[in-house]
Protein backbone atom coordinates (compact mmCIF):
# COMPACT_ATOMS: atom_id res chain seq x y z
CA UNK A 1 0.00 0.00 0.00
CA UNK A 2 2.68 2.53 1.13
CA UNK A 3 4.19 1.57 -2.69
CA UNK A 4 1.01 2.32 -3.89
CA UNK A 5 0.42 5.81 -2.55
CA UNK A 6 4.37 6.75 -3.46
CA UNK A 7 3.77 6.03 -6.98
CA UNK A 8 0.60 7.72 -7.25
CA UNK A 9 2.13 10.67 -5.41
CA UNK A 10 4.36 10.97 -8.17
CA UNK A 11 2.31 10.47 -11.00
CA UNK A 12 0.22 13.60 -9.53
CA UNK A 13 3.89 15.46 -8.98
CA UNK A 14 4.04 14.92 -12.77
CA UNK A 15 0.81 16.20 -13.57
CA UNK A 16 1.43 19.25 -11.80
CA UNK A 17 4.64 20.17 -13.37
CA UNK A 18 3.38 19.51 -16.76
CA UNK A 19 0.42 21.65 -16.23
CA UNK A 20 2.25 24.68 -14.31
CA UNK A 21 4.45 24.41 -17.90
CA UNK A 22 0.93 24.76 -19.63
CA UNK A 23 -0.43 27.50 -17.67
CA UNK A 24 3.22 29.42 -18.50
CA UNK A 25 2.79 28.51 -22.41
CA UNK A 26 -1.19 29.94 -22.57
CA UNK A 27 -0.47 32.98 -20.04
CA UNK A 28 2.49 34.10 -22.19
CA UNK A 29 0.73 33.27 -25.63
CA UNK A 30 -2.23 35.64 -24.09
CA UNK A 31 -4.83 33.07 -25.27
CA UNK A 32 -7.93 32.29 -22.77
CA UNK A 33 -7.65 28.69 -22.10
CA UNK A 34 -10.80 27.25 -20.37
CA UNK A 35 -11.19 23.31 -19.38
CA UNK A 36 -14.88 22.89 -19.94
CA UNK A 37 -16.52 19.55 -17.47
CA UNK A 38 -19.59 18.29 -17.09
CA UNK A 39 -21.64 14.64 -17.01
CA UNK A 40 -22.18 13.10 -20.28
CA UNK A 41 -24.82 14.57 -22.68
CA UNK A 42 -25.46 17.87 -20.46
CA UNK A 43 -24.46 20.33 -23.32
CA UNK A 44 -20.82 21.22 -23.60
CA UNK A 45 -20.32 20.46 -27.27
CA UNK A 46 -23.48 21.91 -27.88
CA UNK A 47 -22.53 25.33 -25.70
CA UNK A 48 -18.96 25.29 -28.33
CA UNK A 49 -20.80 25.31 -31.71
CA UNK A 50 -22.99 27.97 -30.25
CA UNK A 51 -20.03 29.99 -29.15
CA UNK A 52 -18.26 29.24 -32.40
CA UNK A 53 -21.33 30.50 -34.45
CA UNK A 54 -21.91 33.60 -32.46
CA UNK A 55 -18.16 34.68 -31.70
CA UNK A 56 -16.00 33.28 -34.79
CA UNK A 57 -16.32 36.15 -36.43
CA UNK A 58 -14.58 38.44 -33.85
CA UNK A 59 -12.10 36.12 -31.96
CA UNK A 60 -9.58 33.40 -33.11
CA UNK A 61 -11.18 29.76 -31.78
CA UNK A 62 -10.35 26.49 -31.54
CA UNK A 63 -11.53 23.44 -29.68
CA UNK A 64 -9.36 20.54 -28.32
CA UNK A 65 -12.10 17.45 -27.69
CA UNK A 66 -12.01 14.25 -25.23
CA UNK A 67 -13.72 11.49 -25.73
CA UNK A 68 -13.43 7.85 -25.11
CA UNK A 69 -14.35 7.20 -28.57
CA UNK A 70 -15.01 8.58 -31.68
CA UNK A 71 -14.28 11.74 -33.42
CA UNK A 72 -17.96 13.43 -33.41
CA UNK A 73 -17.69 16.26 -31.30
CA UNK A 74 -15.05 17.43 -33.17
CA UNK A 75 -16.89 16.73 -36.48
CA UNK A 76 -19.56 19.13 -34.95
CA UNK A 77 -17.47 22.11 -34.10
CA UNK A 78 -15.39 22.02 -37.53
CA UNK A 79 -19.39 21.91 -38.87
CA UNK A 80 -19.57 24.99 -36.47
CA UNK A 81 -16.75 26.75 -38.21
CA UNK A 82 -13.60 26.66 -36.14
CA UNK A 83 -11.18 24.33 -36.16
CA UNK A 84 -11.20 21.35 -33.27
CA UNK A 85 -8.42 18.61 -32.37
CA UNK A 86 -10.00 14.80 -30.96
CA UNK A 87 -8.23 12.83 -28.30
CA UNK A 88 -9.95 9.93 -28.02
CA UNK A 89 -8.30 8.17 -24.11
CA UNK A 90 -9.67 4.85 -25.03
CA UNK A 91 -10.76 3.70 -21.18
CA UNK A 92 -9.27 7.35 -19.71
CA UNK A 93 -12.02 9.10 -17.41
CA UNK A 94 -10.30 12.75 -17.70
CA UNK A 95 -7.58 14.58 -19.94
CA UNK A 96 -4.06 14.72 -19.01
CA UNK A 97 -1.86 17.29 -19.05
CA UNK A 98 0.67 15.59 -21.31
CA UNK A 99 -2.54 14.88 -23.72
CA UNK A 100 -2.47 18.92 -24.20
CA UNK A 101 0.87 19.27 -24.48
CA UNK A 102 0.70 16.82 -27.38
CA UNK A 103 -2.27 18.26 -28.43
CA UNK A 104 -0.62 21.68 -28.59
CA UNK A 105 1.66 20.41 -31.55
CA UNK A 106 -1.48 20.66 -33.52
CA UNK A 107 -1.76 24.66 -32.89
CA UNK A 108 -0.59 27.85 -33.69
CA UNK A 109 -1.24 29.11 -30.09
CA UNK A 110 -0.46 32.70 -31.18
CA UNK A 111 -3.09 32.66 -33.90
CA UNK A 112 -5.48 32.00 -31.21
CA UNK A 113 -7.35 34.01 -29.14
CA UNK A 114 -9.96 31.56 -27.51
CA UNK A 115 -8.77 27.86 -26.93
CA UNK A 116 -11.46 25.32 -25.18
CA UNK A 117 -10.46 22.22 -23.84
CA UNK A 118 -13.37 20.01 -24.14
CA UNK A 119 -13.38 17.25 -21.23
CA UNK A 120 -14.12 13.57 -20.90
CA UNK A 121 -17.80 13.33 -20.18
CA UNK A 122 -18.03 12.58 -16.44
CA UNK A 123 -18.09 14.82 -13.24
CA UNK A 124 -15.30 13.18 -11.18
CA UNK A 125 -12.48 12.31 -12.43
CA UNK A 126 -11.47 15.64 -14.60
CA UNK A 127 -12.35 18.03 -11.54
CA UNK A 128 -8.83 16.30 -9.99
CA UNK A 129 -6.53 17.19 -13.08
CA UNK A 130 -5.21 20.90 -13.39
CA UNK A 131 -4.80 21.11 -17.35
CA UNK A 132 -3.01 24.48 -17.06
CA UNK A 133 -6.19 26.21 -17.96
CA UNK A 134 -7.06 29.94 -17.06
CA UNK A 135 -10.67 28.96 -16.87
CA UNK A 136 -12.32 26.03 -15.27
CA UNK A 137 -16.17 25.53 -16.41
CA UNK A 138 -18.23 23.21 -15.16
CA UNK A 139 -21.57 22.38 -16.63
CA UNK A 140 -24.80 20.79 -15.23
CA UNK A 141 -28.88 20.54 -16.83
CA UNK A 142 -31.78 20.75 -15.58
CA UNK A 143 -33.02 17.16 -16.33
CA UNK A 144 -30.28 15.89 -14.81
CA UNK A 145 -32.09 17.11 -11.33
CA UNK A 146 -31.11 19.73 -8.59
CA UNK A 147 -29.02 18.05 -6.21
CA UNK A 148 -25.58 17.17 -8.48
CA UNK A 149 -23.72 20.08 -7.19
CA UNK A 150 -23.80 18.35 -3.18
CA UNK A 151 -23.16 14.97 -5.36
CA UNK A 152 -20.50 15.41 -7.02
CA UNK A 153 -18.70 18.44 -4.65
CA UNK A 154 -15.35 18.81 -6.01
CA UNK A 155 -16.31 19.59 -9.44
CA UNK A 156 -18.71 22.65 -8.15
CA UNK A 157 -16.47 23.24 -5.45
CA UNK A 158 -13.07 24.26 -8.05
CA UNK A 159 -15.32 25.42 -10.66
CA UNK A 160 -14.26 29.27 -11.87
CA UNK A 161 -17.78 29.53 -13.70
CA UNK A 162 -20.59 27.08 -13.09
CA UNK A 163 -23.39 27.36 -16.65
CA UNK A 164 -27.02 25.77 -15.87
CA UNK A 165 -28.04 24.37 -19.29
CA UNK A 166 -31.37 23.31 -21.00
CA UNK A 167 -33.30 25.91 -18.78
CA UNK A 168 -35.75 25.39 -21.83
CA UNK A 169 -36.55 21.91 -20.19
CA UNK A 170 -37.06 23.43 -16.66
CA UNK A 171 -41.12 23.38 -16.53
CA UNK A 172 -40.95 19.70 -17.96
CA UNK A 173 -38.37 18.57 -14.99
CA UNK A 174 -38.92 18.95 -11.03
CA UNK A 175 -35.60 20.19 -11.21
CA UNK A 176 -35.89 23.14 -8.28
CA UNK A 177 -33.87 26.42 -9.40
CA UNK A 178 -33.97 27.54 -5.68
CA UNK A 179 -32.21 24.23 -4.58
CA UNK A 180 -29.65 24.54 -7.39
CA UNK A 181 -28.97 27.74 -6.43
CA UNK A 182 -28.70 26.87 -2.69
CA UNK A 183 -26.58 23.26 -3.30
CA UNK A 184 -23.77 25.42 -5.68
CA UNK A 185 -23.45 28.63 -3.07
CA UNK A 186 -22.82 26.80 -0.14
CA UNK A 187 -19.93 24.86 -2.25
CA UNK A 188 -18.97 27.93 -4.30
CA UNK A 189 -20.12 31.31 -3.21
CA UNK A 190 -18.53 33.49 -5.48
CA UNK A 191 -18.42 31.73 -9.07
CA UNK A 192 -20.54 33.57 -12.13
CA UNK A 193 -23.61 30.92 -12.34
CA UNK A 194 -24.86 31.69 -15.76
CA UNK A 195 -28.43 29.87 -16.87
CA UNK A 196 -28.97 29.37 -20.51
CA UNK A 197 -30.44 27.32 -23.34
CA UNK A 198 -28.13 26.03 -26.21
CA UNK A 199 -31.81 24.85 -28.14
CA UNK A 200 -33.34 28.23 -27.70
CA UNK A 201 -30.04 30.91 -27.15
CA UNK A 202 -31.90 32.52 -23.78
CA UNK A 203 -29.06 33.48 -21.80
CA UNK A 204 -26.28 32.85 -24.34
CA UNK A 205 -25.31 36.55 -24.52
CA UNK A 206 -24.15 36.31 -20.83
CA UNK A 207 -22.16 33.39 -21.69
CA UNK A 208 -20.37 35.52 -24.76
CA UNK A 209 -20.15 38.11 -22.55
CA UNK A 210 -18.29 36.18 -20.17
CA UNK A 211 -16.00 34.66 -22.70
CA UNK A 212 -15.27 38.11 -24.40
CA UNK A 213 -14.04 39.73 -21.15
CA UNK A 214 -11.87 36.23 -20.25
CA UNK A 215 -10.34 36.78 -22.99
CA UNK A 216 -9.76 40.45 -22.88
CA UNK A 217 -7.91 39.76 -19.64
CA UNK A 218 -5.67 36.62 -21.13
CA UNK A 219 -5.04 38.90 -23.49
CA UNK A 220 -3.46 41.91 -20.71
CA UNK A 221 -1.52 39.20 -19.79
CA UNK A 222 -3.29 39.22 -16.24
CA UNK A 223 -2.23 35.71 -14.85
CA UNK A 224 -5.11 33.46 -13.62
CA UNK A 225 -5.54 32.59 -9.97
CA UNK A 226 -6.28 28.56 -10.12
CA UNK A 227 -8.42 27.47 -6.80
CA UNK B 1 6.15 2.13 -15.92
CA UNK B 2 6.46 -1.70 -15.74
CA UNK B 3 6.30 -1.27 -11.66
CA UNK B 4 2.89 0.51 -12.13
CA UNK B 5 1.55 -1.88 -14.90
CA UNK B 6 2.67 -4.94 -12.48
CA UNK B 7 0.87 -3.04 -9.52
CA UNK B 8 -2.28 -1.80 -11.46
CA UNK B 9 -2.32 -5.68 -12.43
CA UNK B 10 -2.28 -6.66 -8.69
CA UNK B 11 -5.07 -4.63 -7.73
CA UNK B 12 -7.43 -5.82 -10.62
CA UNK B 13 -6.50 -9.39 -9.80
CA UNK B 14 -8.00 -8.59 -6.57
CA UNK B 15 -10.57 -7.08 -7.45
CA UNK B 16 -11.84 -10.14 -9.66
CA UNK B 17 -11.11 -12.47 -6.75
CA UNK B 18 -13.94 -10.22 -4.60
CA UNK B 19 -16.46 -10.07 -7.15
CA UNK B 20 -16.09 -13.91 -8.10
CA UNK B 21 -16.50 -14.71 -4.19
CA UNK B 22 -19.36 -12.01 -4.18
CA UNK B 23 -21.05 -13.36 -7.21
CA UNK B 24 -20.65 -17.22 -5.35
CA UNK B 25 -22.48 -15.34 -1.87
CA UNK B 26 -25.48 -14.39 -4.15
CA UNK B 27 -26.20 -17.79 -6.17
CA UNK B 28 -25.73 -19.31 -3.11
CA UNK B 29 -28.93 -16.97 -1.26
CA UNK B 30 -30.58 -17.34 -4.47
CA UNK B 31 -30.62 -13.10 -4.85
CA UNK B 32 -31.36 -11.28 -7.55
CA UNK B 33 -28.01 -8.98 -7.85
CA UNK B 34 -28.58 -6.20 -10.41
CA UNK B 35 -25.55 -3.10 -10.29
CA UNK B 36 -27.47 0.22 -12.34
CA UNK B 37 -25.16 2.18 -13.64
CA UNK B 38 -25.55 5.57 -15.88
CA UNK B 39 -24.38 9.38 -16.03
CA UNK B 40 -25.05 11.32 -12.86
CA UNK B 41 -28.74 12.51 -13.45
CA UNK B 42 -29.75 9.68 -16.08
CA UNK B 43 -32.76 8.48 -13.00
CA UNK B 44 -31.08 5.71 -11.12
CA UNK B 45 -32.60 6.19 -7.83
CA UNK B 46 -35.99 7.66 -9.54
CA UNK B 47 -36.20 4.04 -11.11
CA UNK B 48 -35.50 2.24 -8.02
CA UNK B 49 -38.14 4.50 -5.99
CA UNK B 50 -40.78 3.16 -8.81
CA UNK B 51 -39.73 -0.24 -8.22
CA UNK B 52 -40.09 0.00 -4.81
CA UNK B 53 -43.31 1.40 -4.79
CA UNK B 54 -44.84 -1.13 -7.23
CA UNK B 55 -42.85 -4.41 -6.02
CA UNK B 56 -42.19 -4.06 -2.03
CA UNK B 57 -45.55 -5.95 -1.85
CA UNK B 58 -44.51 -9.01 -3.36
CA UNK B 59 -40.70 -9.00 -3.41
CA UNK B 60 -38.26 -8.08 -0.34
CA UNK B 61 -35.63 -5.88 -1.83
CA UNK B 62 -32.59 -3.53 -0.80
CA UNK B 63 -30.63 -1.13 -2.14
CA UNK B 64 -26.90 -0.34 -1.59
CA UNK B 65 -26.36 3.38 -2.99
CA UNK B 66 -22.94 4.48 -3.91
CA UNK B 67 -22.22 8.14 -4.07
CA UNK B 68 -19.12 10.50 -3.70
CA UNK B 69 -20.85 12.20 -0.91
CA UNK B 70 -24.54 12.71 0.62
CA UNK B 71 -27.03 10.20 1.69
CA UNK B 72 -29.52 11.69 -0.10
CA UNK B 73 -30.23 8.65 -2.09
CA UNK B 74 -30.70 6.21 0.49
CA UNK B 75 -33.31 8.58 2.28
CA UNK B 76 -35.49 8.68 -0.94
CA UNK B 77 -35.64 4.71 -1.23
CA UNK B 78 -36.04 4.49 2.53
CA UNK B 79 -39.18 7.03 1.94
CA UNK B 80 -40.21 4.35 -1.17
CA UNK B 81 -40.08 1.82 1.63
CA UNK B 82 -37.27 -0.31 1.56
CA UNK B 83 -34.11 -0.40 3.24
CA UNK B 84 -30.98 1.53 1.92
CA UNK B 85 -27.20 1.40 3.03
CA UNK B 86 -25.25 4.54 1.34
CA UNK B 87 -21.58 3.91 0.22
CA UNK B 88 -19.65 7.49 0.36
CA UNK B 89 -16.45 6.78 -2.15
CA UNK B 90 -15.02 10.51 -1.07
CA UNK B 91 -13.17 11.03 -4.78
CA UNK B 92 -13.83 7.53 -5.87
CA UNK B 93 -15.33 7.03 -9.20
CA UNK B 94 -17.12 3.71 -8.94
CA UNK B 95 -18.22 0.95 -6.53
CA UNK B 96 -15.46 -1.48 -5.60
CA UNK B 97 -16.21 -5.66 -5.01
CA UNK B 98 -14.82 -4.45 -1.47
CA UNK B 99 -16.71 -2.00 -0.57
CA UNK B 100 -19.96 -4.46 -1.28
CA UNK B 101 -18.22 -6.90 0.61
CA UNK B 102 -18.21 -4.50 3.53
CA UNK B 103 -21.87 -3.40 3.51
CA UNK B 104 -23.06 -6.89 3.40
CA UNK B 105 -22.64 -7.03 6.73
CA UNK B 106 -25.76 -4.84 6.96
CA UNK B 107 -28.04 -7.18 5.25
CA UNK B 108 -29.55 -10.58 5.92
CA UNK B 109 -29.09 -12.25 2.23
CA UNK B 110 -31.16 -14.75 3.12
CA UNK B 111 -33.67 -12.75 3.58
CA UNK B 112 -34.19 -10.97 0.17
CA UNK B 113 -35.39 -11.60 -3.34
CA UNK B 114 -33.58 -8.73 -4.53
CA UNK B 115 -30.65 -6.51 -4.01
CA UNK B 116 -29.91 -3.33 -5.97
CA UNK B 117 -26.63 -1.70 -6.22
CA UNK B 118 -26.76 1.78 -7.19
CA UNK B 119 -23.17 2.58 -8.64
CA UNK B 120 -21.79 5.85 -8.76
CA UNK B 121 -22.73 8.03 -11.37
CA UNK B 122 -20.64 8.22 -14.14
CA UNK B 123 -20.53 6.00 -17.23
CA UNK B 124 -16.70 4.90 -17.50
CA UNK B 125 -14.97 3.99 -14.39
CA UNK B 126 -18.17 1.78 -13.17
CA UNK B 127 -17.84 -0.29 -16.36
CA UNK B 128 -14.61 -1.19 -15.57
CA UNK B 129 -15.45 -3.41 -12.40
CA UNK B 130 -17.34 -6.62 -11.75
CA UNK B 131 -19.32 -6.45 -8.00
CA UNK B 132 -20.20 -10.22 -8.64
CA UNK B 133 -23.56 -9.16 -10.14
CA UNK B 134 -25.76 -11.18 -12.18
CA UNK B 135 -27.04 -8.34 -14.44
CA UNK B 136 -25.42 -5.02 -15.15
CA UNK B 137 -28.25 -2.40 -16.20
CA UNK B 138 -27.27 0.81 -18.02
CA UNK B 139 -29.55 3.64 -18.13
CA UNK B 140 -29.60 6.56 -20.33
CA UNK B 141 -32.12 9.31 -21.05
CA UNK B 142 -33.19 11.29 -23.59
CA UNK B 143 -32.00 14.75 -22.44
CA UNK B 144 -28.26 13.34 -22.42
CA UNK B 145 -28.63 12.98 -26.72
CA UNK B 146 -28.76 9.85 -28.31
CA UNK B 147 -25.19 8.97 -29.29
CA UNK B 148 -24.65 8.00 -25.79
CA UNK B 149 -23.55 4.92 -26.90
CA UNK B 150 -21.06 4.95 -29.28
CA UNK B 151 -19.23 7.38 -26.91
CA UNK B 152 -18.92 5.74 -24.03
CA UNK B 153 -19.02 2.14 -25.21
CA UNK B 154 -17.32 -0.26 -22.93
CA UNK B 155 -20.58 0.55 -20.73
CA UNK B 156 -23.12 -0.27 -23.19
CA UNK B 157 -21.00 -3.18 -24.79
CA UNK B 158 -20.86 -4.93 -21.21
CA UNK B 159 -24.84 -4.44 -20.08
CA UNK B 160 -27.26 -7.34 -19.29
CA UNK B 161 -29.89 -5.10 -19.96
CA UNK B 162 -30.46 -1.15 -20.96
CA UNK B 163 -33.12 1.04 -19.75
CA UNK B 164 -34.21 4.50 -21.61
CA UNK B 165 -35.19 6.74 -19.14
CA UNK B 166 -37.22 10.10 -20.04
CA UNK B 167 -38.65 9.39 -22.60
CA UNK B 168 -41.58 11.52 -21.51
CA UNK B 169 -39.16 14.43 -22.77
CA UNK B 170 -38.69 12.79 -26.28
CA UNK B 171 -40.58 15.55 -27.82
CA UNK B 172 -38.80 18.49 -26.16
CA UNK B 173 -35.56 17.13 -27.04
CA UNK B 174 -33.45 16.63 -30.52
CA UNK B 175 -33.12 12.65 -29.58
CA UNK B 176 -33.46 10.48 -32.07
CA UNK B 177 -34.58 6.99 -31.57
CA UNK B 178 -33.33 5.44 -34.64
CA UNK B 179 -30.31 6.59 -34.17
CA UNK B 180 -30.26 5.12 -30.29
CA UNK B 181 -31.14 2.10 -31.38
CA UNK B 182 -28.70 1.78 -34.03
CA UNK B 183 -25.57 2.78 -31.75
CA UNK B 184 -26.97 0.16 -28.88
CA UNK B 185 -27.57 -2.58 -31.12
CA UNK B 186 -23.74 -2.03 -33.39
CA UNK B 187 -22.47 -2.24 -29.50
CA UNK B 188 -24.96 -5.08 -28.01
CA UNK B 189 -27.52 -7.05 -30.28
CA UNK B 190 -28.75 -8.69 -27.88
CA UNK B 191 -29.66 -6.95 -24.23
CA UNK B 192 -33.01 -6.19 -23.62
CA UNK B 193 -33.85 -2.66 -24.25
CA UNK B 194 -36.53 -1.21 -22.16
CA UNK B 195 -38.15 2.42 -22.89
CA UNK B 196 -39.88 4.35 -20.20
CA UNK B 197 -40.65 7.14 -18.50
CA UNK B 198 -40.03 7.20 -14.15
CA UNK B 199 -42.05 10.48 -14.35
CA UNK B 200 -45.15 9.18 -16.04
CA UNK B 201 -45.03 5.48 -15.48
CA UNK B 202 -44.85 4.46 -18.78
CA UNK B 203 -42.90 1.78 -19.64
CA UNK B 204 -42.39 0.58 -16.32
CA UNK B 205 -44.34 -2.70 -16.67
CA UNK B 206 -41.98 -4.11 -19.01
CA UNK B 207 -39.20 -3.25 -16.24
CA UNK B 208 -40.80 -4.93 -13.51
CA UNK B 209 -41.34 -7.94 -15.18
CA UNK B 210 -37.66 -7.82 -16.09
CA UNK B 211 -37.10 -7.96 -12.29
CA UNK B 212 -39.55 -10.61 -11.75
CA UNK B 213 -38.23 -12.93 -14.27
CA UNK B 214 -34.50 -12.42 -13.16
CA UNK B 215 -35.49 -12.99 -9.21
CA UNK B 216 -37.49 -15.80 -10.18
CA UNK B 217 -34.13 -17.09 -12.65
CA UNK B 218 -31.77 -16.51 -9.45
CA UNK B 219 -34.20 -18.09 -6.87
CA UNK B 220 -34.04 -21.12 -8.96
CA UNK B 221 -30.24 -21.26 -8.39
CA UNK B 222 -29.94 -20.37 -11.77
CA UNK B 223 -25.83 -18.88 -12.50
CA UNK B 224 -25.38 -15.88 -14.24
CA UNK B 225 -23.16 -15.70 -16.79
CA UNK B 226 -21.04 -12.67 -17.06
CA UNK B 227 -20.33 -11.43 -20.67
Amino acid sequence: MAKRIRLAKRVVAESDRLAARLAETFQQAGVFVANLMSSPGSGKTSLLEETARRLAPQLRMAVIEGDLATDRDAQRIRKAGIPAYQINTGGGCHLSARQILDALDRFDLAALDVLFIENVGNLICPAEFDLGERRRIVLASTPEGDDKPIKYPVAFNKADCIVLNKIDLLAATNFSRDAFLGFVRGLNPAAPLIELSCRTGEGLDAWLDYVRAERRAAASGAPRTPK
